[in-house]
């Protein structure tokens, strides 16, 4: 089904072992999803991804985890990425995300989904009032 | 710029009125920014297009006002709106967003257009721990 | 403000000439717009565009010519095409659109972009009763 | 497949029942197609959702039902929603959509992505005389 | 699964039958995918969509075959377009793309992914540069 | 215009004065263009923008510069970046793109674009033998 095929056993290569167990060891579990099985075709693209991945998503920062996991399934839906809102809706979970906050999730999305259209329809000049508060 | 004429005088429409005065007062504030304006042109339209957004942005629900702003303006950029990542930015801040949570937004929008792309480019399938998570 | 340069006298060339010609001719107007003043900076893609276009859009087909107008329009909105929103909202008008039926259009391209949004979280399965249909 | 999980007996709810009930009245029909089953997840979020679905297609408006599921359609394409893409197809075919329109849609639609994606590549400044027509 | 049944004899059409000839003839393979088969649900769309892939894809032109596929391919992955993907990611492999290449273009997509974002989040203006640079 | 203003005097904070310098080294001219003048507001967003940008598109690798830029101009053609279109037009133009293979960029560029909906809207399954080639 993917347009590359994964390694069948991807931890021979050391580059991808020492990825492979800094997943293990940052997310605390053996579960290395395919995501990652996969991208060790290329175990410097697999590298360089994780290392985003994880600055990104799985260092401390200004957001907390759950809702930098909410804003990153917003995305992946709009660009209609099935894995990504699949395995951040997941994520957003596991750190936290409600029922109730995911019914919220998904009446803003798709209310910003809706208004997105009116607006790309209609081309409404933007405020001035916005463009002065940044200055 | 628009594709329609915004009417010269909108609240001498009834309806017009109305919605205008709700959002003053749900706001606090004077200011009647351009969509509304705009809107105006179809006073039915204008009146279902706020209902909305004060029932999902203005009052209270699961996700607080800054959080829902934030994802609201991720859909909008995913989506390349203008006048909405304009906007919900500007009301993301005027919630509290902060200027270091408004880089760490970037980096999670833009890491996650990063990863929608590799994704949609390897099309790998979703790991079933995912969907099994559901059930 | 574009990627190219438009021509400064594009009927000097014959090919271009021809082209606009027989724009003026299908349309009866001497209005040439801007899309096909800037692709004469290449005469082959400029005969090209406007023969797709004529022959999608200018000729009698199922449809009729102010429904083919917004279709074109709706994906239009949704891609984020400026030039495409303005040019083809502007044509539906003058093919017959009322303000009430691009009011319609408005919700109905906006609801449709609400639910894209909804369904493309939930990732909900297409049910056979649809498949089956065309079978 | 879906990131939610359908309740097992929806109907158990009395939100949800009135909802069903709503939706084979206004049909006809006994088929609850999936979107309305899963979104049952979340009885008021199903509420809103069949509401505005409701008020934007199954009530008379300027625009015949057909033409509405055919401009649905066309923006759950381009937005790459493949429930939506099927369902609004099925109802465009219900509501009278011949397979000489489908053939002429699919024109539209696709000559449409073809000159978004040029015209998105060449930044063409709008012509003012479609800005002025609208004032 | 697809919205149209393909035709269970295709070639018994006289139309179908010249262009799956020369999409044979072209290719110098008896192999005729799966888009070919079921367009021919209408000949005419099906003939008019191989004549402009075969003029565009199949032609020698300005650009080698294999970048062409790979420039094909990086915006089909941009529209989230599953068989797209597949098959021009295919063409451009059986067109010399190697291995090392393919991860190359994986960096580069998903890095304009990811600026692409950056940018529209953050909405700077273009350089008069880049703009001079045209005239 | 843009959702950040740009430092009046950016240079003055020295890790931006650092990749302003790599900058200027790294192309061979003293022009500083838009993007990295307003991502001086957080210079750590901005060193890490510009890290990725120099590995990624400045970096010797498996395809060329001039083909790089095309793909990324493609994908940013297709998510509507504006700044992104014009500066990796620009850079494909300085690194010897010629108008010749321009226009055959946009030929490749807007029939994907056409296919693209055409095939989102058919739904075709992926044929087995393009998925094979990856086994």
């Amino acid at each position: 089904m993917a347009t590359i095929k994964p390694p069948s056993d991807p931890e021979k290569d050391q580059k991808v072992k020492a990825v492979f167990d800094d997943i293990r060891a940052t997310r605390g579990t053996d579960f290395i999803n395919n995501v990652w099985r996969y991208l060790a075709f290329d175990p410097d693209l697999l590298a360089a991804t994780w290392a985003e991945v994880k600055a990104v998503m799985a260092t401390p920062s200004a957001l907390e985890p759950k809702v930098k996991e909410m804003i990153y399934a917003a995305v992946s839906i709009s660009n209609s990425c099935d894995y990504c809102t699949h395995s951040h809706l997941a994520a957003a979970r596991s750190k936290g995300m409600t029922e109730a906050e995911f019914a919220d999730f998904l009446r803003v999305v798709s209310s910003a989904g809706k208004t997105n259209h009116l607006l790309n329809g209609l081309r409404i000049p933007v405020d001035a009032a916005f463009l002065n508060e940044e200055e």
